[in-house]
């Protein structure tokens, strides 16, 4: 029976490298990879099988070792193909693990505190890892627009992508953006749609017209190429793993939107074990989610195993998806490690986005607040071990989110002369 | 003598690793390593003289090569001690040098076109790299506050980097800037002042600071540390030359403001050379002002040594400087490389910016709007040679200077439907 999945994918006549099929996540039916989504069966989300068999664990550590400062590096084990560095990408990845020894002091940590700043990618958000995985599959499939529903980040790294990957691109967001948002959206040069609705209207029409003739040839990242995209958030755990001299981290702290990031970083590891790269060892993932849109915190403190969506209300505006589609995997995933899910007021996210500025020089955007912000909590009440090792993931860039934090400003006003700088208290 | 010099400086209780003394640009006299900056006999300028004669070529290659991914690969070739890389700092540098095919087919370049994407530092400007030096320099005179004056990407950049290292900041900027400069600049924790008045009085006022006891154990990153903190720009000589493959580009286009930055890019190629590290082999460097900032410019244009003030009036802000120190030494570096200096006008810096981010999906500030924009007019008046290789600078990010294609916004609103998405001629 594997033997015959095998064969049939092999048939296909797309190269993406270790990618063997598609496979439901809920009934484990395969099929050939292809720009779908969603189980013919029984409608589960798909996701990429892989054939690792040929692989000798120190070949392959040599052969990442020796590859770009990127996540191509990983291309053995990404839907891509063998000579994906060589094409017109973006390029994401391999950013600071950030030892963050004075946050470590402040928070109590002695077990190792690391923050993963992703703001150091091309648009400085982890967007650029996952949509450099959405482009090669478009190039597989033939696809010459890319296109995506967006709030922000998003927005910035296809536009961004397509413009270096050679693909024409179509954006679609709410009209009334706020206009940085827009303009980091729109400065690519591709069509930039505004649509009178919000977030959720933005996404109903993207559903119809990939079901139209007029969709037809779009790659819609995170819809029909979102098999392919969200592998994406794999290269966060090989990264981290790599850069902690090829181990894991006890203990994760990992923001929650679609909660797609945790199921693949866990993905990522659990591959990592099974390729013999890393020493098989218990880890605990938690998710962090601000309190004003936090329906699997909800959840996972209420013990359910269902997520029942919240209408969003935080500053945490890229991690406010109220129905999130992996909410059910995410309790699961963070029951069976050990871990938590917990979430923070928009007054923590602001102190944590400070605390973090203060302590290592990072500036984050609110999720980097969300995450540090539970980490803290998580460390108050007992939950994370202070003693072993913690990472906190930072997913984006304080820069685009500087209306969270305005009321940061000027310590004091002086006259240009030394009687008003020791007037002020500052000598 | 030499070697007289050479045992007066090693009697210095610092040890900043390879720098021997510092060493004045104009009458070459030496003094030891210490924080001064001006020379004590004629005024001139003091930059750093290296003993580089115990390395072997091939030794110090792999040393480098096996280096971290930051600039501290090159310590070198800096004036840090030997495990620079093991102390708290911001760790900048080993920034993408990004192929730009894209846009070297629409500039007409067939020698290999390169944009140096400085944008990816942490604070995402190439000040992160100066900055990084200055807090070694700090750290060895046993300094505890770092401090500048700046209207931007130098605040943020001393703030983040003396949280991290375990600094006090107190940065002076002038006390209306714009509010996301002020944000980026505070958001550290450290003391931020604003001075009423301009960049000239903020200026005019850090140089009495200095000269005063309250300012006694400060460390002004671009005053008494500035030797130290200059050498940071060698540094995107050295990375662009590696990521080549050990070799210089035929053609270089860098930003000037003070000239500093493209004074120590020269410095750096000819380090190199010395060292053996890369085949000695001409090179062009070419200057690139905005129009309303453009007084090296317009004294290479009228032939002259010494540069005009002007007072500036240019979106480029962070290039805007009127008086650039290292101005005649700019002249002097173009016109013996067979380089030039060339200015653009706002309306071509706006172009600019567009066409990178439309080739490349690279979002530039205005100083990479200068240096595009700049090598468009060079290589369409003869004086860039097309058919040779060329680095282009990006040192900023578009994030920052969004006031400046502000303009630039969705292509079409429509309503959430498909009817409305064909009449808005998008099917």
């Amino acid at each position: 029976m594997a033997v015959q999945t095998v064969a049939s994918t092999t048939d296909s006549a797309v190269d993406l490298g270790p990618a063997a099929a598609l496979s439901c996540r809920e009934c484990g039916h395969r099929v050939p990879l292809g720009p779908v989504f969603a189980c013919e069966e029984c409608f589960g989300p798909l996701e990429i099988a892989y054939d690792f068999s040929a692989y000798d664990t120190e070949e392959l550590r040599q052969q990442i070792e020796a590859g770009p400062a990127n996540i191509w590096r990983y291309a053995p084990l990404l839907p891509v193909p063998a000579d994906v560095a060589t094409k017109p990408n973006i390029n994401p990845g391999w950013t600071k693990l950030v030892k963050a020894d004075n946050l470590a002091k402040e928070l109590g940590v002695t077990g190792g505190l690391y923050v993963k700043d992703d703001s150091g990618n091309p648009t400085h958000s982890f967007k650029d890892r996952v949509v450099a995985q959405a482009v090669e599959a478009a190039r597989a499939f033939g696809y010459t627009t890319l296109s995506c529903s967006s709030t922000g980040n998003l927005a910035g790294a296809v536009g961004a992508a397509a413009a270096r990957a050679g693909f024409r691109s179509c954006v679609f967001i709410p009209h009334d953006l706020e206009q940085g948002k827009v303009v980091m959206a729109a400065i690519y040069g591709g069509e930039l749609v505004g649509i009178e609705g919000n977030y959720d209207d933005v996404n109903r029409f993207c559903s119809e017209l990939i079901g139209d003739p007029a969709g037809e040839g779009w790659g819609f990242v995170n819809v029909n190429l979102r098999p392919y995209y969200a592998e994406g958030s794999k290269t966060l755990a090989y990264e981290i793993c790599e850069q902690l001299g090829w181990q894991i981290p006890d203990q994760l702290v990992v923001p929650i939107a679609s909660g797609s990031q945790l199921t693949k970083i866990d993905k990522g590891l659990q591959e990592l074990i099974k390729l013999g790269l890393v020493e098989d060892k218990p880890y605990r993932i938690f998710g962090a989610q601000a309190e004003g849109c936090s329906p699997v915190s909800v959840a996972y403190k209420e013990g359910h195993d269902v997520v029942r969506p919240q209408k969003p209300n935080t500053i945490a505006k890229s991690l406010a998806i109220g129905n999130p589609a992996d909410g059910p995997y995410v309790l699961d995933i963070a029951r069976r490690t050990g871990g938590a899910v917990e979430d923070v007021t928009d007054e923590q996210v602001v102190d944590a986005i400070k605390l973090l500025a203060r302590t290592e020089g990072i500036f984050a955007e609110t999720a980097g607040g969300v995450t540090v912000g539970v980490t803290k909590k998580l460390i108050e009440n007992g939950l994370i071990d202070p003693a072993k090792s913690v990472v906190v993931l930072n997913t984006g860039d304080g820069l685009k989110t500087l209306d969270a934090v305005a009321g940061t400003g000027l310590t004091a006003t002086i006259r240009p002369n030394l009687e008003s700088f020791r007037e002020a208290g500052l000598a």
